[in-house]
């Protein structure tokens, strides 16, 4: 088909796994026939793209030196693709599989953009039009603008119990761009073994993995990580104690002293993700880890993307000093810098107060939401064992046995318009849970987006979806 | 003093370099007591950092099990950091070292804020802000936002001859962020090949090296890069046809042709960076090495920090059919997507001609900067050869013998206030050029922040801060 033509130049070829079962033969017969392919100058191989008919050389010239020399390097040796990683462990999704076809969907991390502070963003994006300064055009410092970071030093002291001055803040593109950063710095060779919570928080996961990390994964329960499962050492440990992603487990006090003197003893960082630490309901939050340190080992990270919207892409973090300058070079080799007319806006709205305000109505207005979706899940989830409720943007309920288990509820309501969804299907990354409760048991509602009238009507679709399956 | 504490944990010890020179010892003498004061577990080493006291143990640890467990892997072997990468290979600049302090800053890649299309601008942004849509809060799409990937590739249509749908379109946070993300996907084991101009820009060239490349550095003369200098095969070449950076050479027709018959004969991609393609002025460019491919191999990187700015940080790719998937994936992984509002807007000034009216006038005005710039230069810079003041921001002076090396004059004139730039200065890479008059004779101008006064008076400065030389 090749030479005829009519597979042509730049035509990729089926995954051989799956040309194998097509064909009914084994995988073995298929790497091998593309092997000799290869040789022949009729593919090429790209290293985590795939296989495709060779789309170099004009199909007269296929045989010729032209096409051998496309598939062979310099020393004369054929060019073969090291095996690509497992794309599932290196793909992530932070946008909802239902994105606008769902009536009601809990997504987790999705913000109700009817309480977006529009009056008071558009005054500030005014003001900083009105006399525009160079930095409106300019490249700006790579560790992001000076007002913005002494704004953010401010808010971490008084909202996380962090003191730090505005030297050690670094403004990135969301806090998956600072643990790509971090990443990239911190796993080496030789120490390349990376602690993350079981289940995780795939965006994390799947970055480590991509720059070589050996993850050890670490059970979760109801208290959060628990620091009898850490190894004896690791380049770090990443970490969600302020609400478990996606289990919604606040960090005990006890476990966060472990897991500190862990660190100290093993010289390990810690990454605190603190992805919805505005977010807290009952009680005040227990202060940041890296408020706790006794060594400069934490990063802090933090976030605009829950407060303000994912939109806007503006994170942080509170770097220990001896990370400023590497992870500094680092963000200005990868993009230079952030923009500047949102960065200038936010730092604004943090110092003149309109921040604050707007985290009180806000976190007023997720409240009630929350107390809404407890009463709902009662009434149609009866039996229901709820975690995680008491902070952050979402909840996990734990199935009573008089229920289904979480992807049959999953899949029967998003038939019905209703997304909520089981662990495997939230951005998590579990570890050989596969048969465990937390898998197939619980199910997770992100409640930020919708209103009370919203989610009355979506829990009863959803009970319904449920009687449906009996 | 460590165990005095005089030295406390935590503190960067120098490098070996300069603590050898301090003291009058060898080198290989300060080497050998840091080995040392690392294997008694003193200190700890961390790749592209530097050496500190061992800042995770409490003093009367340090020499306890703890401490070693520090600085052992779980193997049991001490951590070793493997040798950092050259800080001034992987640093680059794009901000200008005058930032601030110079009356006159000719500095590379300025744009003129005066000349910001603020209203037109600030009309956009409150447009998108009356009827706030989901994606002002929410995560968009990691390949871009749809209506500017439609927008982009209707303007590179025209303005460049690429034929392409808005699905070959992704959006980045500026080229460089674009060369980070093809590096890492196209530099690997076994083919780490990289063709770069010599000199080249450094942006691109610490990127490439970052991911592990060879650089192999091809030379550039008024033609451009020189087909004749090319290995026999690469993974990619990084070139800037439109505008040579830092020479401003345009790339002939001829070679044009060469370089692409070369990737297709070896199979390498292109990656065309046509940072300032929008600014010519005696007559229209060459059509982008993009629109004269035979096969699809070539990648072009285009922006507005040149139109906009670069504080807007949008930056996009046109990316061969067989990457747009891995370079998405790449992108989700490294920050999720770019920020909603700003694209928003550029969308709709790309849509509705306002960007090709701001263009236009945009032209005029740096066309007329550029001639009274080139008076200027005969006038007090007699018997220079320009080159690259055709098309670009930035125009290359070669100086007649009657005038003091480049960067004596760069020096004189950072006295007087006025910033003009040796190719060393520039941001700019070269190697092994140490003795050429490419280095030595030749004088940087970036003249699109300037208007006609501030150059007029800007050379007159220079003028005198040559006459001071002699």
């Amino acid at each position: 088909m090749i030479v005829e033509g009519r597979l042509p130049p730049g035509s990729p070829l089926p995954a051989t796994r799956s040309l194998a079962r097509d064909l009914g033969v084994s995988r073995n017969t298929v790497v091998g026939a593309y092997l000799r392919l290869d040789e022949e100058g009729f593919l090429e191989t790209r290293e985590q793209i795939g296989t495709f008919v060779a789309a170099r050389f004009k199909p007269d010239t296929v045989h010729g030196a032209s096409a051998q020399a496309g598939l062979r390097n310099e020393a004369g040796a054929p060019i073969v693709a090291t095996p690509p990683p497992d794309p599932k462990v290196l793909r992530h999704r932070v946008t909802s599989p239902l994105e606008g076809t769902a009536e009601y969907d809990f997504w987790i991390g999705r913000v109700d953009v009817r309480l977006f502070p529009v009056r008071a963003w558009h005054r500030l994006l005014t003001r900083m039009l009105r006399q525009p300064v160079a930095h409106l055009c300019q490249y700006g410092d790579p560790q992001g603008l000076p007002e913005l970071r002494t704004a953010i030093a401010t808010y971490v002291a008084g909202a996380r119990g962090i003191a730090v001055d505005p030297s050690r803040v670094l403004i990135t593109n969301g806090i998956q761009e600072g643990l790509s950063l971090l990443a990239r710095l911190l796993v080496r060779r030789g120490n390349n073994d990376v602690v993350v919570e079981n289940p995780c928080y795939r965006g994390a996961s799947a970055v480590f993995a991509s720059c070589g990390a050996r993850l050890r994964p670490v059970a979760v329960d109801h208290d959060g990580i628990d620091p009898a499962g850490l190894p004896a050492s690791a380049a770090l440990a990443y970490v969600t104690p302020s609400h478990q992603y996606p289990l919604g487990s606040v960090l005990t006090p006890e476990r966060r002293q472990a897991l500190l003197e862990w660190a100290g003893n093993c010289g390990a960082y810690i990454l605190e993700d603190d992805y919805d630490g505005d977010f807290y309901y009952d009680r005040s939050p227990l202060p940041a880890l890296k408020s706790q340190e006794r060594f400069d080992q934490v990063v802090y990270l933090g976030t605009f993307s829950k407060s303000l919207g994912a939109g806007m892409r503006i994170g942080y973090m509170i770097l220990p000093r001896e990370l400023i300058e590497p992870v500094r070079a680092a963000k200005a080799l990868l993009n230079n810098c952030q923009p500047w007319l949102e960065q200038a806006a936010l730092a604004a709205f943090l110092a003149e107060g309109g921040y604050a305000r707007h985290l009180r109505r806000l976190r007023q207005a997720c409240a009630s939401r929350r107390d809404h979706l407890l009463r709902e899940i009662e009434n149609h989830l009866p039996g229901s064992a709820v975690n995680g409720a008491g902070s952050g943007m979402h909840l996990a309920a734990h199935l009573p046995d008089t229920l289904p288990d979480a992807e049959a509820i999953e899949e029967a309501a998003r038939a019905r318009g209703v997304g909520v969804y089981s662990v495997a299907s939230a951005n998590a990354q579990p570890f050989g849970l596969r048969d465990s409760p937390l898998l197939k048991r619980c199910l997770l509602f992100g409640y930020a987006a919708l209103n009370e009238a919203e989610i009355s009507d979506a829990l009863l679709s959803l009970r319904r979806a449920i009687d449906s399956l009996r």
